[in-house]
């Protein structure tokens, strides 16, 4: 595994139990390395389920899947595989979804439109049709309130640390927990490196009303951020909720208590795709795009995310650069309404340009200053609208070369 | 200047005289290196004029110049200036391009309108209002018909070498010439580098003809290559065509004739376009896309884009690594339709993949030795109708990140 990214947290966060969930992580001999490579939760009779999947065509046969039985709206447990992606696998891939499911619904007792699957590494390579299934019922032994960070480690390809968060709402008088896990950190040789995440609240409330929070989330977080502008076969984040926390059912989205539970829905699914642009190949800074000013709120994250992705502006931050001329051709390169001489650009709190032009007595000491933290922040104000948005990336180093070039598969 | 390209061309070509056309191209001060600046090209009365140019919604003054008096269709002269792009400038960068163009007016005795102006370099800092008007003089006292390096030179930024293609055609018993010269080569520290190309032809054809070859053949040429997605503000190609050939004037687009102007004019803009990405920054191969088996040419193309766009296929290509799977991710990205099961991916001349899967028997050996070579053939064929479509590309890098990251501007 390569060294810990310099931008990761400081430790795996306390997750608490989740009543009607038990989750379970450790090697299974998919990686060579012997390190954890199988994750699997139980959950309660009852639960319901959300997802999101990579917009991608050619997606994985895991996720064709997930996708097909979503609409039933039923989870009773949940099985993750690193080491191996099981996309591109063809027919042989298509066998080992069916035998996994299958071995899932016996050993949990449940139909297997209630397992939900995904699988994470190395593609092109068939698993044996029954090796996952095989290896279950050890796993299961394992199943504990508490074991997040077996669970952790269990989805991790080449994430250098595990991801986790957690948050509370109170919904009336209940307090309901969301708590989930993640890995990803862009993509990797030889894999493609998928983001996954699962995330899991005791929250009572119907699968509808749950696609819709999750839906609405992911949008601000896992959507909302990029490490190379690369999207994976394989994406996925599925959200489980157990009903057991006794709150009053949220039948509808403007049902009390849906905006409690949705804020701390999107903080735990913001945190964790921060931590997964934290472990972006090579990223040695951590980049906040804010567009505002724009036509539109869409308008204004398509500019974001052009900024985000540009090449030129993310080697530029990561040579503490404040060229701003590179931002000004991302913006410009978007797509969406803007105009020249109506456009502002800070970096941190600092304007460097305003109104098309560079602004009067600029100082470039606060902006040089702001450039050699670790958080960097870039703001452009289009000048048209009440439109914005934020995005999340990281800089553009070596180190992404070194990962994705140097090395053979 | 960085070292010369290793994907450079021997030498620049041998350029004919264009009846119609002198150019001279010399230092003006603009450039702190003292090295060629400026280019100017006179063209006889009569001359038509066609363009193309950024689509960038932060265009620069000189292309928001070109635009509007593109419609008139004539032109007398273009003067380029290389050191700065006079973008980002304000009412300042309007005041330049005004007083330029009333320069070159007067100098050569035409109307404002028939002159074409263009500017790379760095921005956001105003060139004095006066001070390439006054440098038109004594330019103008070396044009000659056959100063074709000198104006390659003076059009150059951090190019590490001058670009220049040359194609003859007969229409009738008439042969025509066509010649060009291009400068760019990816976006560099500390400017945004343009993509620029001036093409000529002593062919009789008047502008919307000469717009309709234009057009179609940019889309085949400097439309159909990237060296790391980003989008200049400045981007400008322009095709001129004086009409001394002495062929019978091509009125259609479907007169005799008239296909083999615009394959001499297509395969000029190729030959440039192909050099832009040879001296892409930090490029050490040259890579063809080709997407064969979409539902449309269009869905082809945006396919090519995203493969030949994409960080992870293009760091593959530097490792000499025969990674499929990136390509397979980069057609799924794309957001055309695809069918995995249907895809095949070849190197070079040797199939990868078939029908979603690893081909049987595959073997390594050829295609390793595809990829230790310069020149690098990418094939996706999605196996679902007759749309195909060629970009072109460079690998990505250590090269690219010292050029863009490691020096401050």
């Amino acid at each position: 595994m390569a060294q810990k990214s310099p931008l990761a947290p400081e430790r795996f966060p306390p997750l608490p139990p989740i009543a009607g969930v038990e989750v379970a992580g450790a090697p299974c001999g998919l990686k060579e390395s012997g390190r954890h490579d199988l994750f699997v939760a139980r959950l309660a009779p009852g639960t319901a389920v959300a997802g999101s999947f990579t917009r991608s065509l050619c997606p994985s046969a895991p996720v064709d899947w997930c996708r097909r039985i979503l609409p039933g709206g039923r989870a009773r447990c949940v099985v993750v595989n690193s080491g191996n992606a099981n996309a591109f696998t063809g027919k042989a891939g298509d066998r080992t979804v069916e035998h996994t499911v299958r071995g899932a619904a016996q050993l949990f007792g449940c139909p297997a439109d209630e397992v939900y699957i995904a699988s994470t590494g190395v593609i092109g390579v068939p698993v044996p049709a029954d090796y996952i299934a095989s290896k279950l019922p050890a796993l299961s032994r394992r199943l504990s309130a508490d074991a997040w960070l077996d669970a952790a480690r269990g989805i991790m390809t080449t994430d250098t640390f595990p991801k986790g968060a957690v948050r509370t709402a109170r919904i009336g008088d209940a307090e309901v927990t969301v708590a989930g896990i993640a890995k990803g950190s862009g993509m990797i040789a030889p894999d493609m490196a998928t983001m996954l995440g699962f995330i899991f609240t005791d929250a009572a409330i119907p699968a509808p009303v749950l696609q819709a929070l999750l839906t609405r989330a992911v949008d601000d977080s896992f959507n909302s951020i990029t490490v190379d502008g690369d999207t994976s076969t394989s994406d996925t984040v599925l959200l489980f909720a157990t009903g057991q926390a006794g709150n009053a059912v949220l039948t509808t989205r403007d049902d009390p208590g849906a905006d409690a539970l949705y804020a701390a829905i999107r903080e735990v699914a913001l945190d964790l795709a921060q931590q997964v642009v934290r472990d972006g190949e090579g990223a040695s800074k951590f980049i906040e795009v804010q567009v505002s000013g724009a036509v539109s709120d869409d308008s204004a994250r398509r500019v974001a995310l052009s900024i985000a992705n540009s090449p030129l502006v993310k080697t530029a931050i990561a040579g503490e650069d404040a060229n701003w001329g590179r931002v000004v051709m991302a913006v410009g390169k978007a797509g969406e309404p803007a105009d020249r001489d109506k456009l502002a650009i800070r970096f941190g709190d600092h304007w460097v340009a305003k109104d098309g032009l560079p602004v009067d007595g600029y100082d470039e000491a606060p902006v040089a200053a702001h450039l050699k933290g670790q958080d960097i922040r870039i703001g452009a104000d289009l000048g048209l609208g009440e439109g914005c948005a934020t995005v999340w990336t990281c800089d553009l180093t070596h180190g992404y070369i070194s990962i994705n070039a140097d090395y053979r598969s």
